[in-house]
């Protein structure tokens, strides 16, 4: 049995971090059979000392000042978990260019800086390892890197934002509007107080970002991953995702066909036959495909203290184990390819379309034509009668409702119509422009939803 | 980059072999990016020559000799893909000595002689590695080992044998029976000429095996797997499955405590919301539960040329950068641990009992009188009334259904009424003496089935 001891620093005592600290608490005894050696957690910085010190065993530990850790020789794991860009790139940066080892959390990072950050590793002879920052407790980065490496692979997509994954199964098993749901999720915890990140689906965008590059061997920034939120997402929208046999999750989608690649995070109609239906809550998963595994899909928890902890402590043990068996940096950076990202426009799916028109004779075949003349092959349309009539005068013509209303005058008390389309895999940039058109028509009142809908011919057309 | 060469030998080419021969031919171009290091393929060992050579672009590689392959210092890596504990362990066992690292996916010998050859492979600073062997595609062995190692695993459970999943599957979905099933399954190339390996649980307690070992840290053989198949569920049982929200699944469960382990292979009752009740036809999943990680699930291909190969070539992988970065055995044997598998009699379970009795007043407080005599503790006890009566005369009285009732003299006029049971967590040691109390008693007909119930108090008790 080695006896070796490998020094820690652990930076940020957050939800994450003190989940870290527990883990390495309750390992303490068995790690060492585990890796072959004993860590030693050396230093905890953070901004609020006094805070810390109360939460902690060794208050001793505790520190404000970066630059203990960095001196301190005997640190050669330092585990980053402030989170952010601000300060977390450059403690990454510096304890890389020290040859310090690095684990982290920080998707924002990651996903903005994977490249130059894992150049750099190497450079130094350094691991960065950020399995954590993907789907919280779920192994993704590691099976990718490792278990699956033998594979072309061509999609991984999944729910990996836990917070608008509840949203989305409250609407769907409560019946409740958006709003509602997102109260709910802030009250319980699961959403922040500002919660644009999630619900716009940019933190899903950063793990899109984090998932491709590893995927397909080529890098993928967060500012190529198109990104469509939630918050447009109706009670409505649900309820005809289930008349469909689906669901509405918000995925996170990369796709490649080996020649360039699709990233975009978006809600899309998934069939309830699908494994990724069945995954409700905060839950998280991601679903792999690949010319030799075929599918697979890993589940589990995507964020929370302990869960996150479970990864990052893992990555923490992987780190220690090389450097037990002098093998750091046996993992680097796997981008040797340099695939370019599609453009959205470029990106084929099929298409809910829900839209409300007058209802009179001839619109159903008015609507087909316009998207025979866009290229869009439409696989169904349906009209779903809906006498709707509308007052002109009170408060309601203030709702948004009315609003979309305005330009059509004297008509709005016709009775109106809701048009259900479902489009073949098409080109986004051609639907585009048949719904700009459908839009614009006289007799349209308002485009209610466009919505992706999610089929493995899509991705192997 | 690094230019090395990697000999490898491949042992085997039936389905997963050929697989692994294809897989390591589709990744010849991108493997150096990915390991660092230039696989080279130098032999092909089969018994039959001919056929080999017919299959493949090099005939040149195929051997009937393992001296070829032992003997060849350039081979670094072998692939045992021969299968079987006859020849393949001496192949592996030789291999080992001969220094030369192993990847294989050879369950059976796997789950029957772990620890020896891991040992064997560490004296030797050799890698042995199987994540083939354990759920075909789906990454659990290196997850297991690496991104969940910083837990204190408590279950790991699944669907580790697709033939019985797909006839489970088609009895649920379709209402056929077992033979009819296993019929489909044999038919479509799901189950071997032989089932009983799959049917009666054989193979799933062979990956129960192999999990619990490396979940626990502490060596579990396939002896000590208590394993029963699914021979015995009908269609009766499915339906009560689904009438009570549930369905029917054969379970490969690994649970410990810290103290002793419970192993053991079954049919169960799993709640429809429970994750692994989504998982049909042929598909693997397995479930994971820890003190950090909580709960997590891996699903995919169990089987198949391609999925296997997946995991068998992700392996291969995985030694070459360890040759490549001068690490093998980086992850050895860890089983530190030495805890005692529990027997039967001492797991805790929930259970379905279905009874059929002569259906007279007074039955079901008898039976709960029986019960409590025998400290298991009753959840629920529905009288399902049948009216059934049966024939003394001609041949249906050769039935099995009859011969039961052989005892029963006069009474196999009365009508019968079934009884389903359900208990709270019970020792199994006392529910199966109720069960052979209630079975002696007179009025009692047939025991039709005791199946266990799954359920996550179960576990977390």
């Amino acid at each position: 049995m080695e006896n070796r001891t490998i020094g820690v620093a652990l930076l940020g005592l957050g939800t994450v971090g003190f989940g870290t600290y527990k883990v390495l608490k309750t390992q303490r005894e068995e790690m060492k059979y585990k890796i072959g050696a004993q860590l030693e957690l050396r230093w905890i910085l953070v901004r609020n000392k006094e805070k810390a010190m109360s939460k902690i065993d060794e208050p001793e530990l505790v520190t404000d000042r970066f630059e203990d850790v960095l001196n301190d020789k005997k640190v050669e794991i330092v585990i980053e978990l402030v989170g952010g860009t601000t300060f977390a790139g450059d403690y990454i940066e510096a304890a890389l260019r020290a040859g310090k080892h690095v684990v982290t959390a920080n998707k924002d990072l990651i996903a903005s800086d994977h490249g130059r950050l894992m150049d750099l590793a190497k450079e130094n002879g350094c691991d960065l390892m950020f399995e954590a920052a993907v789907a919280g407790a779920i192994p993704v980065i590691t099976p990718l890197k490792q278990s699956l490496a033998a594979n072309h692979l061509t999609e991984v997509m999944g729910i990996v934002n836990g917070t608008t994954n509840f949203i989305l199964t409250r609407m769907e098993q409560e019946g409740m509007d958006f709003g509602e749901a997102l109260s709910l999720a802030t009250e319980l915890g699961y959403a922040e107080a500002d919660p644009t990140a999630d619900v716009e689906g940019l933190d899903a965008a950063r793990k899109v970002a984090i998932m491709a590059s590893i995927a397909f061997n080529s890098r993928v920034s967060v500012e190529d991953v198109w990104t469509e939120g939630i918050t447009k997402i109706t009670a409505d929208d649900i309820r005809y995702a289930q008349e469909m046999g689906c669901c509405i999750k918000l995925i996170g989608m990369a796709h490649s066909d080996g020649a360039s690649i699709e990233a975009y995070v978006a809600p899309m109609l998934i069939p309830k036959r699908h494994p990724l239906a069945a995954v409700n809550d905060s839950y998280n998963a991601v679903f792999v495909r690949g010319d030799a595994v075929k599918d697979a899909m890993f589940q589990g928890r995507g964020a929370g203290e302990m869960p996150t902890a479970s990864a990052v402590v893992g990555d923490v043990f992987d780190v220690a184990r090389n450097i037990v068996h002098g093998c750091n940096a046996r993992i680097s950076c796997t981008c040797y390819r340099h695939l370019p990202v599609a453009k959205m426009e470029d990106v084929y799916s099929r298409y809910f379309l829900r839209v409300e028109v007058d209802d009179r004779i001839g619109v159903l075949a008015e609507l087909a034509d316009v998207f025979a003349r866009h290229l869009v092959s439409v696989d169904q349309i349906i009209q779903k009668q809906r006498h709707i009539s509308y007052r002109t005068a009170g408060k309601n013509i203030v709702t948004d409702e009315k609003v979309a209303f305005a330009g059509i005058g004297a008509e709005q008390e016709l009775p109106g119509a809701e048009i259900v389309v479902i489009t073949d895999v098409v080109r986004e940039g051609d639907f585009r422009k048949a719904v700009q058109c459908i839009r614009d028509k006289k007799g349209t009142r308002r485009i209610c939803s466009m919505i992706r809908v999610y089929s493995s011919d899509t991705q192997d057309r």
